[in-house]
């Protein structure tokens, strides 16, 4: 059995690697990581990097994915792209915002699948795990199971191995349905290198502890009952 | 009304393009263009520009894809990619091969339909036009109508209009069912700029007149009884 994570750095891509290893994708874990000019993207993606190697992937493809401000009509405050003087809005501190939060990337879920089905037919992976979550970020359109249903369906139609054999890829997301709460004591039940994850949106060396998701994340920690063992300003 | 033509610069598009002007898109018409390391990419984009600046566009768009080896395990004569030493297998020559042509290029349709709805959404275009045909490429599994069917379902579930207002993008397809001959005679009844179009895979400033694409295509002007109004070596 062959698996590919989508690992972007941050807790809950961590945690969903644990859990396809635990699933007996050890021998065979593969992860992709992607870069598209996000805020908080070399930081990320240094901390990708360190996840991969500690859990033992097999290969780690990163994909420099090009995103510019005409995909976004500065609808979107994640991405700052290849003009880093691109105006962009400042990401949202926690519960001030209604309705999609301004940090959602149009289209974004989708790009990554589709590389993420692209690699998997190359090393030959029948599942893709991936964290999205449609519980702390409802707001995000492509975090939702309906998304992800009729998006394993297109991209399978698409593949050669789908209408030569009928092999199907399937898309895993075991944590779409948890709170914080849930994925910190499941991360914690399979041993994961939550030290090692970085989830602020600010990209500084050490989490800024004020973003939306740094305080989605400290406020769960809490929850559990022990301390985030990741580094804060 | 506003449309989006994703326009390759080959003929198949081309006439898309005239198709969606003949629709009343003719006002409000925007053109995308990739380049993903494809053997005859500077080529052929060079032409898109020129076609897009002929039919008046209101708008352009070029998306530089990164493609690698790593997505097409060699599996591609298509894709040159960003090493040009790469290895590929040289594109067959028309009748040659069976099953799935080795110029198809995995994912790439999703790919350039997912870049498309995000360009979309940031001009407001209700239609995206596609040149993708299921008859003389029968071969490709993403120009089949039930994959544009899924791909329609999910890049619209991905999309913030599509769930705040119900807004839904069409993807277009007139030509998909059409013969190249049928092609052809309706580019000429739409007066399209046939003799601007460039369909070669090798990527030269004249066509070859011998690839897949070139044989396809110089076979149906004959069959239509006009010349190719491109050039050839």
């Amino acid at each position: 059995m062959t698996s590919l994570v989508m690992l972007s750095g941050g807790l809950d891509s961590t945690v969903t690697s644990c859990i396809a290893k635990s699933r007996g994708a050890g021998q065979d874990l593969h992860a992709i990581s992607f870069s598209y000019g996000q805020r908080h993207g070399e930081r990320e993606l240094e901390q990708a990097g360190i996840i991969g190697e500690t859990l033992g992937v097999k290969s780690h493809q990163f994909v420099r994915i090009p995103f510019n401000e005409n995909f976004f009509d500065g609808a979107t405050s994640l991405v700052v792209g290849d003009k880093q003087e691109f105006n962009v809005p400042t990401p949202p501190k926690a519960g001030t915002e209604e309705g999609i939060p301004n940090t959602w990337v149009p289209q974004r879920n989708m790009l990554f699948l589709t590389y993420a089905f692209g690699y998997a037919d190359t090393i030959k992976a029948d599942y893709i795990y991936t964290g999205f979550n449609a519980v702390d970020y409802s707001g995000y359109p492509d975090c939702r199971p309906e998304f992800v249903l009729a998006a394993t369906q297109a991209l399978n139609l698409a593949r050669k191995r789908f209408v030569e054999e009928g092999h199907t890829i399937s898309i895993e997301t075991p944590i779409i349905d948890k709170s914080k709460v849930e994925i910190i004591e499941w991360g914690i039940l399979l041993d994961s290198p939550l030290n090692l994850t970085y989830s602020c949106y600010n990209g500084g060396q050490k989490a800024c502890g004020e973003c939306d998701s740094c305080q989605i994340r400290l406020s769960a920690f809490a929850q559990v009952g022990i301390a985030d063992p990741t580094e804060y300003n």
